[in-house]
């Protein structure tokens, strides 16, 4: 599901969230040879400036077309991105890795690559890229391969699309995750090779917005000590400005 | 995946689009001994006077809560039913059946199913109803029985409720379609003997509306069709206002 057969100019739908692995994903996807369109969701998350990101990201690396689709998850809540609950700060390393963390979105990445593929449907494209990674899917149940794989089986069950080619008609929809098996420093040296401008992206739950497009990251949030460890480790210079 | 082991006073999500399928679901839920949160969409839809009938639906059948979420497929398009297309009219019975239609919403149940889901993670409901049925299923791919029961294991691996039941603590999500077999003079002769009011349900993909809250259907939709012949094989009054 993950190769691709020299897909030159064939169409795919990245999923873009303004942060640093979806980016990546979107940077592999032109490298495969993908013309992309990128989606962002306005879902209500605390952290809406990472829709700016997205729009930035989406133009530097060559997307022929942005779409923002608005999903009310404040209507359900329950997490720390979208209901009045604490961001949580300065967590051990340990703590981060254990267990699904407060600013889990309930079913978040079940409802976004749903709203992909329509949109996928409806544009044409077959293929379907979304930036989750080996990070991810120690705390996130919605970024793991076997999510990602059972995904795809039903999206192909649940679409005229997908029914087509089951019937031998045409192909049917693949979801790509080009990070599946790599670290945040491994994500960061792939993007620098694929010439990803991370000072476009953000990553911070918590962020502070100023006069600037991208807003100051806490710097102590889950997402911001991740991204600075990977930096780190990658040994590439971090961007972010952080307060 | 059907049967219900007396889930007196269990929680249950759903689905509800203010038509007479889902109005028949949420009925069977009640039946069931299952405590009701319905889910309505606004999805863009051109028919949005449903949305008022779901909350009468609703409350008339006895939900605690009844919830709208947005999200405007607008931005995505591709159906008759949230672009500038025309709903088809007078089509022959042969033509109704006969393929996907262009009211056909890409993704829509996958994507409604996916934020079902989301909302029964965060209330704590493990069952999620939804009015598919054997009529749909002709046209639509999202209605089908092996679309139904993939989702259902996508969604438990997509979740933290989910992966927690895979790991053997707590009950994992159920999607239930009580009348997945039924055609639609069945599901008429079902909701009558279970108590509901047709009269707050909408079919139409074209209504008008005037003073009432229930608007006036066109009555030559594809919908229209087959709600009047459901109810004439049923031998049931119809109490739908046509125009």
């Amino acid at each position: 599901m993950q190769s691709a057969p020299n897909p030159k100019n064939r169409l795919a739908v990245v999923l873009l969230s303004g942060g640093l692995d979806s980016a990546t994903a979107l940077a592999a996807a032109r490298r495969d040879g993908f013309q992309a369109i990128t989606l962002a969701i306005d879902y209500g998350q605390r952290h809406r400036v990472e829709l700016d990101a997205a729009a930035l990201v989406s133009r530097q690396l060559g997307a022929i077309e942005h779409r923002l689709v608005t999903l009310d998850l404040r209507a359900i809540g329950g997490s720390a991105l979208t209901a009045d609950i604490a961001v949580p700060k300065n967590r051990s390393e340990k703590a981060i890795g254990d267990g699904v963390p407060i600013t889990y979105v309930p079913a978040r990445n079940l409802i976004f690559l749903s709203i992909a593929t329509g949109l996928a449907e409806v544009v044409g494209a077959r293929d379907v890229f979304v930036g989750v990674n080996a990070i991810d899917y120690s705390g996130y149940p919605d970024c793991r391969p076997e999510f990602i794989e059972s995904f795809a089986r039903t999206a192909n069950l649940g679409t005229r699309a997908g029914t087509d080619a089951i019937a031998g008609k045409g192909g049917g929809f693949s979801i790509r995750s080009p990070l599946a098996a790599l670290g945040k420093a491994e994500i960061i040296r792939l993007g620098m090779k694929l010439g990803v401008d991370y000072s476009l992206t953000t990553s911070c739950y918590d962020p502070r917005s100023d006069s600037s497009p991208i807003p100051i990251a806490c710097g102590t949030c889950d997402s911001c000590q991740l991204r600075r460890r990977g930096f780190a480790e990658a040994g590439v210079p971090d961007p972010t400005r952080y307060s």
